[in-house]
This record gives C-alpha cells, structure tokens and sequence, in this order.
C-alpha cells in the first residue's frame, strides 16, 4: 500500500455543539497520538477500546479527552486509527490539529480516509461514493439508494456480471494462443446469450437512473400561475407543513430548508429562480428562453389559478400550454373557502384541484396528487437503482462495446478483435466499482468529499 | 439518584462533517440502544469497548455504526453511556434519535449529561460550569482558565477552606449542647486567624476576578479618534493578522471572527457600536451619554491621530479628555510613511507609536504596547482566577459573613449567633462547588449549556 503516513482531521461539523471528534490514521496514528497523550500507553491496547486521558503540549494540558483505538486492518480505512473526543472548541481543536501535524501526522485531504479505505479493499469505488450520498441525504428515498449502494447491492450485480464477462474474456485469449490451430473454447451461442443478458441487465440499470437521481437528489418544481394568484402562500403552506414536522426535535434541525418539501419520504425540490417566481414570462410571454430552459428541468408544474382575478379562456390557454410541455402538470385552485358557485362551475372544465392553503383544506389530496404525478414506482430495500452520473455513463459504455461484441458474433470477426471489445466492456464496467481506475478519476471523486471523511 | 431515566442528544454540531455523534446516558442507555442494534448484544460488551454494526428500525438499516459503551459509574455521567458513531446525515440523526426515543429514551436538556455527573457525583458545580466556559474558549488565556477550573483547581482550594470552617463550626455547635456548662470548645483566638486568613484567601481570589474575567472574555477595547483618520484600517490591519495566522489550518476554521485579535494568548475584543466608530462624539461632544457609556466598558483606548489632518493643539485636548477617564490608552499615529520630520517634531511631545498599517512597521510595537498597557500578570497553570460572575458574588457574601464572625468574636455574641454567622459563610462558600444548591440555581447554569452537553 503506497498510502501509509498518518493523515489528521476534524471527523465532526464545525459549530455548537458539545464534542468534537479528530481523526487520525495511518501506521504511525498510534505512535503519534501517544506521544501526547497522558494516560495509558496507547500502543499496548486492544483494537475497538476507548481511552481517558489528557493531551499534553509540553507543560499545557490542551484537553481531558477519550481516545478511541482501532488497530487496522480493523478500522474504517484499514490502517491504524485514532479517534480523539475532544471538547468542543475551536481553540482546542486547532491546537491538539497542530500538534499532531508537529508530532509527524499532516493535514488530511478531503476524502482521504475513505480513498484509504478504498485503496486498502474496505469498499469499493461505488461504495465510497455512496458514504458521501449517505451524509447527504435528506429524505427516505434518498437516504435509501445511498444506504445500499453503500452496503453493496449495486457492487454485487455488477461484480457477477463481470465475473462471467472475465470467464469469456478468458477462453476467448485462451483461442488467441491456439490461433493457427482454429479452435473455439468459448462457446459462441453461450457467449451471445450471456452478453444479450448482461445488456438487459445493464439496460435495466441505465433506465433506473432516471428514478435514482429523482430519489437522491429530489423531484424538481415549478409552480406556474399569474402573478399574486398565491404562488408564494402554497409554497410557505407546503413548506410550514413540513417545517412543523421537522421541528419537533430539539437539537437536530438548525438549519432552515429553503424551498424543499418531503412527502412521504420524496424531496420535492422548488425551482427557485426569479424568472419562474415571475411566472408571468413562463406562461405568456413566447420568447423567454432561459424561463423555458428551467421550465424543462422540472419533472412536475404546479398550475395555479386564481378564478377571482383570471379569465377561464385565458387559463384555459395557458393549460394548454403547459400541456404542451409535456412534463406532468396539476392544476391547482387556492381560495377554496372564498369561491362561489358559479367560480366551481366555471373551473369544473379544467378539473382543477380546489384547496384552501390557509384553512388546510385539500393539501393532503395536492400532496397525494404530486406523488402520484411524479409516478415513482414503490421502492423496497432490494431494489437496485442507479444514482449517479458517472455509473450511468459508465454502463452506457459498457453497453456500446457489448453491442460490438454481439455484432462481432453475428458477422463474424477475429477472437482477437472480439477479445479487445470483451476487454473494452470489462474496462468500463470495472470503473464502477474501481477495479479500474486512474488517479484523475480518484481526485475527481474524492475532492467532492469534506474533510475528515 | 433521582436521575435515571434515559435521555438522548445529538452531541456534534450540525453542518458539513464526515460523522455525528448521539449521546444517550441512563440506566437504560444500553438495553434502549441494544434494541435497534444489529451486531453484537451490547448488554455483554465490556466498558470502553467500540462495536460495529447496524442501526435498525423494523426492516430499514438506518445506519452503519460504531458504538461505544460505557458501563457506569465510569462515565462522563457516571450512569451507563452509549455513544453512537453515524454518518453525518441530518436524516440519519433524526431518524436514530427519533427511534431511540421510540424505544424509551428522552430528548435531553441543554446542559443535562453535565448537570447529571454534577449529581452523580463526577464533578463539582464550578468545574461543571468550567466544561462550558471550555467550549466557549477561544484563546489561549481563555482556555487555560477554563481549563485550571475544570480540573479542579479552584474547587480544591474551596473545600480546603471549607472544610476547615465546617471544623469550628461543628465545634461551636457543640458548644450549644452544653450551653449550660458556659465552655467554649473552639479556641476563639484559633478561630479569628482562621477567619482571617481565609478572609484574606477570598480576598485575593476576588480581586483576581477582573484578570479572570478579561482572560475569559477578552479585552474590551476602544479605537478613538476623529472621523478619516484611518480607525478601520488599523483594525483591518490587526484583524487580518490574525486571520492569516487562523487560517493557515485546513478544514478547522470556517467561521469569521470578527472584532477580535488575538495577542499572545489574550483576545482584544473591539466594541462595535456606530456611536464609537464615528468616534468625534467620544472626543469632542461632551454630552453623549450613550458613548461615554461604552467607553466606560472599555479597559483599553487606542487614541489614533493623523498628523496630516488633526491639529496638534486639538489632539492634545483630546488626549486630555481621554486620560481623564481613568481607562489606559495607547496614542497611535499612522501612515508613517508619510510623514515628514516637522509632523515628527510637532507630534514628539504627545509621545505616540508610530505606524504604518500598509507597510506593517510599528505594528509588532504596538501589539506589544497594547499587552503592556493592559498589564495582566504573567499567568502559569497553577494561577487561580475567578472568571465567573457568580462565584465572585457568593465569594463577596462569604466575606461579609466572615467579617460578622470577626466583629462576633471581638464583641462577644452568644455561640449560637456566631454559629449563624458561619453557617452563613459555608452557605454561600458551598454555592460555589455545588454543595449547596437549589434547582433553581442549576436550572440556570446548565440552561445556557448546549444540548448534548
């Protein structure tokens, strides 16, 4: 293992809170710590024991704090690991920080203790990248998709199907040394029946990504409509709702959600910009092409009508518009407690949904309406989706050399030309998880990380 | 102990992290967390030992984790203490602290795991309170202080002093018991020159409060001077020292400090009102109230005058006023660079530092004038300084009851009114450690704690 200096970071989030918790790893983390540390000697301990004591510059006592002992390969990156509990200062932490780095430890690179954990074999690529969708997420489906692409739901489909790739791959260079010879170990029927099945397998992976990117990162918003028709009074009553329910535990939720609601473990996610809050341009005007540029990120339109300020032809029009975008839209009427008969007769031809935001009338039905728009289809625990750009990316490649390999079968060529398309798959389905990787594609995962992890 | 049931909290603070740390403490904080944990049965697991496995709610795997038990009394409480390591997803922490609260722990207090091993016994009041002012430490002097309190120092030398008060005091209370026979028990004269020299300790450690109390919350510290002559840069000019020495340390310091430098271990706290930045009020009106007010808070004085703009007849006068308020000053003339010899000449006979904020000449000089002008006491570890507001009052009112003992003494009172008089004493002494306390008292120490804590 090429990564074995002890690196040093902040584990835990900045800001009030009681402990903080500094993360140390790499042969000598043991060492290290125990030179400053004043307690027990920190080098005869079992792997998984916490330790009471102080942290000593010198003479100062920077700390009364545990230590946690983990003796690799038992540890989350596979080396030795030290956890120190400290309180929670910001004096303190910089200062125990700095003592480490003098006492031979150096400052830790974003991600770089699951890129250890990586390049020790404690995960794989896939894996290590759903540890940073896992902290992420912020929703049941989303904390569901990352939870088992971390466990390895997804690693274990992908590594089978490569595993009978490699099988091929391996009788059909196994050809290339009998090449004056002419035969065929690899069984060219099994072959195209193996490859045609991983391409549906993949194809099914592809045509999740759609779904997994909703569930991790939310089903984007707009909420169309005149202005003041109540744009701004559904959104605060969709996101008060929410905000009452998330409320309610004392310590967890300081930071205030903009825009984003939950419904039944769903983010419906509202686009916020001032051109679709202005949503005059989105329905009207014709030429707006950055308004129209956002209107198609959306997955779902919420049409407000207001009957007491709009004309039932105009709505009607602007409808038709919407529908024309083909994304699902709900119309929605606010008010409901204000509007007359006559109002609900006109409205009755558009089939709008009638709600009063203020009295809560009906946005238990707008919420059922927005999932079932939405049309995600039941998720469970062994469901496998795929969530993330770069796997997509990387089956579609996949696929495409597949592809080759099925018409090199069919229109016969060369076991060494099939042999480098069979290759070219493997290759690309082994940037998933890992087994292929260059360091380009490692600092490009991992920069993405926070410090500490 | 009245405290045992089960209370949980989120003890890292919330924003970006790599992992969290949930805090539950009672009788039950093993078993409640056993219940959801999948690995291995935690309720056989030895005292400082860390365990991997799952958290999980029916069929959902909430997280990976690692959890530390903690069997009492040795713990941070002293009850039994699990700590559970998650990833830092605000989802996660919520859905683990909901479902442990499902399974019969509580939403802890602000302060109450500390206000818990105050009651059990593993610190006392003053030390607990010390655990917070650690937390808020935010220089080295600040620490150090925080640091000496909760470890004892202080307390130890309190019950010192206690216990050889509670000595007479149950001598003269047996003095009551054979009132009849007119004896005295406690030697009279042994008892005043213990009064006396314990009298003589708190007097000390009171007058010690305003070196405790600067060190804990910083120098109060004013810049004044008419409006332009450059009172922004030269803060600009400390300030961004400073920060460049902060932020040299990676991932650790995200928060902006603002108003605050920091001189060899001591914070000079600038007070920031729009009164005293358009400081020709403070010099020149004599009837603002509201400024002289501030600047009485003030301990320090930075008077900057620009050579280029101020008459000298002028900046003497105000230099006048501003030694007329008792309070240290430091006369700064900047843009040293600038200035020709006859600025010189003329500013010679108020004796100012000369500066260049731009250049960063003088700058060192100054910083060190500013240390000197404050005169704090070389401050070592085994220094006790009285930093609280609280103990500084009921060491005031043990004063005065001691000083009835002595006049209780010297003009002979009945033993039963001189054991008032040092029951008094150990009241108000006792209030410091905890030994004596009401709820209410604790209810206002531990509620400024943070929750987690």
């Amino acid at each position: 293992m090429a990564h074995h200096d002890a690196i040093v970071a902040l584990a835990t989030a900045t800001g009030n809170g009681a402990i903080a918790v500094i993360r140390v790893s790499g042969t000598d983390a043991i060492a290290i710590v125990n030179k400053v540390f004043n307690g027990k000697d920190l080098s005869h301990q079992q792997s998984h024991t916490i330790h009471f004591g102080t942290i000593r510059d010198g003479d100062d006592v920077l700390d009364e704090v545990l230590v946690s002992v983990f003796v690799g390969p038992n540890s989350y990156t596979g080396e030795n690991v030290v956890e120190l509990s400290t309180h929670n200062s910001r004096y303190i932490i910089e200062r125990v920080i700095h003592l480490l780095i003098r006492g031979g430890a150096r400052a830790a690179q974003p991600g770089e203790f699951t890129l250890r954990a990586f390049l020790n074999g404690k995960m794989d690529l896939s894996q290590a990248e759903a540890v940073a969708d896992l902290i992420a997420s912020n929703s049941a489906a989303s904390h569901l998709v990352a939870m088992q692409q971390m466990r390895g739901g997804f690693s274990s489909i992908l590594t089978e199907l490569r595993e009978q790739l490699i099988h091929f791959a391996s009788l059909i260079e196994l050809e290339l040394d009998f090449s004056e010879e002419d035969v065929e170990f690899a069984n060219r029927e099994q072959l195209k029946s193996l490859v045609v099945e991983i391409r549906a397998v993949i194809g099914k992976l592809v045509s999740s990504f759609e779904q997994g990117n909703v569930l991790k990162n939310g089903v984007p918003v707009v909420i169309a409509g005149k202005p003041n028709v109540g744009k701004s009074t559904l959104l605060n009553t969709l996101l008060n709702e929410e905000r009452a329910i998330v409320s309610d535990i004392a310590g967890t939720t300081r930071d205030t959600i903009e825009d984003e609601i939950n419904i039944n473990g769903i983010t419906f996610r509202f686009i916020d910009t001032a051109g679709i809050r202005d949503t005059q341009d989105i329905i009207e005007a014709k030429g707006v092409a950055r308004t129209r540029e956002k209107m198609r990120q959306a997955r779902l339109i919420i049409y407000l009508a207001d009957p007491q300020q709009d004309d039932i032809d105009e709505v009607r029009a602007q409808i038709k518009e919407v529908a024309q975008s083909g994304i699902p839209y709900v119309v929605v009427v606010n008010k409901n407690d204000l509007l007359t008969q006559a109002h609900r007769d006109t409205l009755a031809i558009i089939e709008p949904l009638f709600i009063s935001a203020k009295s809560n009338v009906g946005v238990e039905e707008l919420k059922e309406e927005l999932l079932r728009k939405v049309n995600l289809h039941n998720l469970n625990g062994d469901d496998v989706l795929v969530t993330n750009v770069r796997h997509v990316e990387a089956l579609q490649k996949t696929n495409e050399s597949l592809r080759k390999v099925l018409d090199g079968i069919d229109n016969p060529i060369t076991s060494d030309f099939l042999a480098l398309d069979i290759r070219q798959a493997l290759h690309h389905l082994g940037e998933i998880t890992g087994s292929v990787s260059t360091d380009d594609l490692l600092d490009n995962i991992f920069s993405k990380f926070c410090i500490g992890k």
